[in-house]
């Protein structure tokens, strides 16, 4: 038998593999294997998605801050390679979706191999920049009603995602910023990191969501904002969740809510 | 390195061994280590805990079940040899605590090597007996107010605590019911088996939480009773949460009205 997964600190979660269906090392070593949970893909030895799980990410990541929003038009992806983000983000029917992925091969191999993205590479709407996210949130003159940090776990290519420069350039070009901010179960450290960094925010809150594709399962949230609330009002999220019709396998209005009541040793992490 | 953890149908969960602190093979394989995140319990290969993250299940196991009552005097813990059920029920200030473990040595060992009992196994209000669960509750003639199963996944020992007869049994002498009812990412059968045998109760509701100690990390609770409501009431649990002035490190009562809020795809599994 033959085994992939994501090897940590004092940790290893570890899938069967039936066949490597990608492989490349470039700027990131990109991996694609077929599991009995779907297909898996890591970079840089870190899980980005397992197709069975797939949707308890990146429904959470969307949908909270497009609901968020009362009327999301342009809405800025940093990362999301994948596409999946992509997905979710175009259900809501948005004018423009600008996507910026610093790495070319993570969307071609996901395109022609993972097969998640369901066409949205090719959506009119959207348009594709392969740069450095940071660099082009600093030097952007377009504004955003949502932006959404979908960055892999900091490595060299990753780490200054992370920094309260970059959070900043974010704040000045949209209404609504979202990211995933890790785990609370073994990347303290780093949240402490953003919750750091983030804190000039006006309005900000973390969630979590189980994720079972991660380790340990349990990943958290960051959403913020200088002009808006940011805490979920249930009775508005029910109104737009039935207006819009979006189609989930995971989010619901109930759930979003929920997600913010966060377990106590999490709350004290995050504050 | 050596390493120590849980290996199921494609998946791994393993972590790093310091120290290996115990190990018996009679009814069941009993091993404990030392691992980057405290001691680890396995029974028979399974995670039962780990220290870190131990509190996330204790504490929704037991504190969901026992702020449902109205005034939890009498309880019965089927199982729970590692004393953390125990441990937790026992805050609640009860008259009197029944505990059936069908492996003594669990309780021996975890007394002696996890300690994370808290002295519980000591307490006078304890009472031990070593038996197995399914046939004490078949032939019990006494009366609890909460009834809570801390089994272990199902092997040959404990599969019988997944029966419609067993639940019956169970619904005969208690006015609140309440189990871990396994993982919704990967045992769906086993759950199914557990929606179907128990669907008699009045009133029953499922509930979730991350737990990162078991693998996927996110995992299912079934709450019922023929007599008493299940579902939460905010306020209620609010106001006995404050005057039963009891400390935890992962529930609260707006934790546990969000447990009820299921992921789409795990609400569809448990109907």
């Amino acid at each position: 038998m033959v085994w992939a997964g994501e090897i940590g600190d004092g940790y290893k979660m570890l899938f069967e593999v039936y066949e490597k269906i990608y492989e490349s090392k470039n700027l990131q070593k990109i991996e694609i294997f077929r599991t009995k949970f779907g297909k898996m893909l890591l970079i840089d030895g870190c899980i980005q998605l397992i197709e069975k799980f797939e949707k308890t990410y990146h429904e959470m990541l969307v949908h909270v801050p497009m609901f968020t929003h009362s009327n999301p038009r342009k809405v800025l992806i940093i990362g999301g390679g994948d596409g999946c983000t992509l997905r979710e983000v175009l259900k809501h029917n948005p004018e423009k979706v600008v996507m910026v992925e610093i790495d070319k091969e993570v969307i071609e191999a996901c395109k022609k191999y993972l097969k998640l993205d369901n066409g949205s590479f090719e959506n009119e709407k959207v348009e594709i920049i392969i740069k450095d996210g940071i660099s082009y949130v600093e030097n952007c003159k377009e504004k955003f009603d949502v932006l959404i940090v979908d960055g892999t776990d900091p490595n060299p290519t990753s780490m200054s995602l992370f920094s309260r420069e970059f959070f900043l350039s974010c704040s000045n070009i949209t209404d609504i910023f979202c990211m995933q901010s890790q785990s609370p179960a073994f990347q303290e450290k780093l949240i402490k990191t953003i919750v750091k960094n983030t804190s000039f925010f006006k309005n900000r809150a973390f969630y979590i969501s189980c994720i079972p594709m991660y380790p340990f399962g349990i990943w958290s949230f960051l959403i913020a904002s200088n002009k808006l609330e940011v805490r979920p009002n249930y009775n508005e999220l029910r109104t737009k969740f039935a207006n819009k019709r979006i189609e989930t396998e995971h989010y619901t209005p109930e759930l979003h809510v929920s997600a913010f009541n966060l377990p106590k040793w999490i709350a004290k992490l995050l504050t």
